[in-house]
């Protein structure tokens, strides 16, 4: 991974870099990160002339980003800002000095180009095809209608966090009369998105900081086991509870809640409050969390090069290799296992009548069962399922993540125990794990010494029996006898004894 | 790291092989392990002739160990046996069927060796220069006495945990009579142990499988907040409590015993006897438990090959740059850290009053601070947490391992809490871990941008301020500029403000 580029994004709130190392097409890491509280929109007026202080502070910040992506040696920057400066009158003060000072070239985004930069980050990044994207920032917020996977309707409203709270939020805690004109404000100003309904499609996908420190504060509440924010789910109902909460709490309060940043204290509430207006007129239940948008977007402008439209052909499949490659796995042994699994479920199909999602979770999880070793071989299976969970793979669900951690937990020891996540999982789910790690810890095993001697196997079952036998070409004798001391899983998974012969 | 080396050992009760990747003298990694139970031992007579099903059992093993080794491409294969073939008056007869079978050349350990290879482990492995190791095994226990790191006294008793429970447990749970009995024989057999009495040294390691099985117990029955062994102290009083426990349940309850191996369920009370006779007759309140042994003795005569007696010069130094070595650790990036760091903590000493002890444990800490990155950038700082906890650090106690991965932890972020290690730490620990890693997380943005271009500093303290001000050898604005910006922990945890300054 040669290429390094870096991308910057100027928003009203928030600016922020990220570097990330790529090889196009191919793979790619995230190598650092910044953001600085630059708050740029603070007291601009109604024409969005900004001030003096906050454009110091902003130009201040992106000085240092530029050194960083200097020191970095990136071969490529690219920088964007969003409404705050869109809108300002003295847009081209700001950019004169900034050209002063750095030789950064700053992309002014028009309110489209914006949506459409969310919108790639999450349209390649989480289990999504059809329904409507929101990107709640500083200065305005983007809502975007997705139909099969492309944009049919872009709005950009110039209402953000920051503005709203400087015009409505007065008093601490927020007195009733100043909540109420709020609440009309936000209405007012979606009012017009006659399209935002549930028959867009069924999900509501948010991004951007409010979002993201709104689930922190749910998973919080709830004592989530998982600590991912990307791909999370939170209910409508837990969103009005969280208004609750930050309506009746001061801004000193809020500084200490658990999961709420605290430079975002201040402006939470009315960030929430544009969030559950496009929840209930779009009477959507529920909304799915992203960790990526506008500045991943960017990059998969970037990564994806030479394609009309940046969209991954399929997100899953390319951010399992991914983070097979980024871990450095063994592709060989990886390869024959995931064989050997898919093998194994193919031909036990009658005794586990799992359709495709599961054959595709397990071939996921045979990929990376063993990226774990990278920190250590004694017990690299409990470290593998660590490194699933902290990853940044696309295109799961949460439920889905669980599933791939727990089948590469289990693909070599241990008896199946899911409890600590049994509020992301269905009731059905540890049966599903022990079956389908049960059948990637037999194929384990018959890779055992990582020679891919076994080419295939046959199957047989019988009432209370399953036979397998294998044909290899070379001498197989340590991986039939490990396979054997391994049935254990698969004996009570299926509740049939399995034998392994040559 | 281009040798590999297995290192094979056949016991009475279990057979193990490791495998390492290693440089001489510079770093090493374990890459395979396997284990089987094949009780050499099993009805052996007195005059120790081994019975022709353990033999085949065993040879089968060996079989398949050296299979493997073959398959890893090792350069090397040592295999060492102990009590059962040492003593056995039918071993050339096993030897001759091993040669016909495979090409392993199998060297048959006196007592005395045996004792020296687990000193070796031992030694190497943890913080412990004075005291007894007690190595327990399926049919030998060696026990040893240590001054100043070297052997003083080394013996070896013919009594294992397989033949005593052959002899003494025939009931279920055991009788009274039995249990008696047991316990009777044990006391006999270490009776001529006159040197065993606590002025040999203050501390009774120990190693070996009924060990590690022993502590497993113990943590689950506490719910320890590590899953660490190697370290791991427990008392006289808890092995009392595990040993009433076993005495009291019977072999299927063992089974499913929380920490026990199936494998063990049936040797275990048998072991247990042993570590409690040798701790009450040498008035050893507690044993700290070693999870390296023989093997890694074994292996350590070729890693420090050339050594007359392969000890490392200073084990902690040495482990801390294996892993961050194995790590792929920034090696510039990491030493000006540690540099600006110690800077720091030395120009800082009447705030803090720290000693060699503090200083030593930043320094780790700069060192490691960093290897999580290679798991993935975002929350690396956690990820470095986690690969401390999961890495084979030598020489450290259970509580300095807590230190340096708390350090790593709040190196970049986050206010420290560490609730969950209470029972580890000692009551100013969270403050010590405050104060250290405010330290770090300074030195750390004084080297944002990793091109080490800061090379000294200067501290001037007053009453309530706390002025760094750093001399540069090129641009270190965004280092003056992010460091100012991560003073919050700093004040925090010494009452003082601080401004770093050009």
């Amino acid at each position: 991974m040669h290429q390094r580029i870096g991308i910057i994004d100027l928003g009203s709130n928030t600016t922020r870099l990220i570097l990330m190392a790529y090889q196009p097409h191919l793979c790619f890491k995230l190598i650092d990160e910044v953001s600085e509280t630059v708050r740029l929109a603070e007291g601009a007026s109604d024409d969005g002339l900004l001030q003096p202080l906050p454009m110091k502070r902003s130009i201040e910040a992106l000085k240092m980003f530029y050194t960083l992506c200097r020191a970095a040696d990136v071969q490529q920057i690219v920088a964007v800002a969003t409404s705050a400066l869109r809108e300002a009158a003295n847009q081209y003060d700001f950019l004169a000095q900034l050209k002063q000072q750095t030789e950064l070239d700053l992309r002014i985004l028009s309110g489209e180009e914006e949506a459409y930069y969310g919108y790639l980050g999450v349209i390649n990044s989480l289990p999504f095809t059809d329904g409507i994207v929101v990107d709640i920032g500083g200065g305005s917020t983007e809502v975007t209608a997705v139909r099969g996977r492309a944009i049919s309707v872009a709005s950009s409203q110039p209402v953000g966090v920051v503005r709203l709270t400087e015009r409505f939020v007065q008093s601490d805690p927020i007195s009733k009369k100043d909540f109420r004109a709020l609440e009309q404000a936000v209405a007012a100003t979606f009012a017009e998105l006659d399209w935002l309904k549930p028959d867009v499609g069924p999900t509501m996908a948010g991004l951007g900081g409010t979002v993201r420190n709104l689930a922190r504060i749910d998973q919080k509440l709830r004592n989530y086991p998982l600590d991912r924010l990307h791909g999370y789910i939170f209910t409508r109902e837990a969103l009005d509870d969280i208004v609750e909460l930050l309506r009746r709490s001061t801004l000193r309060e809020r500084e200490s809640l658990p999961g709420l940043n605290r430079e975002r204290a201040d402006v939470i509430l009315a960030g929430a409050m544009i969030l559950r207006q496009l929840m209930y007129q779009g009477d959507f239940p529920q909304l799915m969390v992203s960790g990526q948008g506008l500045r991943e977007g960017l990059f998969y402008e970037y990564f994806l090069t030479g394609q009309p439209l940046p969209l991954f052909a399929d997100k899953r499949a390319f951010s399992v290799r991914n983070l097979a490659l980024i871990s450095n796995y063994e592709a060989l042994h990886a390869s024959k296992v995931r064989e050997l699994s898919l093998m194994l479920f193919d031909q036990l199909q009658s005794l586990h009548n799992y359709g495709q999602w599961e054959r595709e979770m397990l071939d996921y999880a045979a990929m990376l069962h063993d990226i774990g070793v990278q920190v250590g071989y004694y017990d690299h299976h409990k470290h593998s399922a660590y490194l699933v969970f902290n990853s940044a793979l696309q295109g799961f669900t949460h439920r889905e993540v669980v599933l791939l951690a727990m089948l590469t937990r289990y693909h070599r020891k241990g008896s199946v125990d899911v409890s600590t996540y049994r509020v992301i999982l269905q009731e059905d789910d540890e049966e599903r794990i022990a079956r389908l790690s049960a059948m990637l810890r037999i194929a384990e095993y018959l890779e055992r010494s990582k020679s891919q001697v076994i080419h295939s196997l046959r199957v047989e079952c019988d009432a209370d029996m399953v036979k397998v036998y294998v044909q290899a070409v070379g001498d197989a004798t340590v991986e039939v006898w490990d396979a054997n001391r391994r049935t254990r899983l698969f004996k009570r998974a299926f509740g049939k004894d399995i034998e392994i012969l040559m």
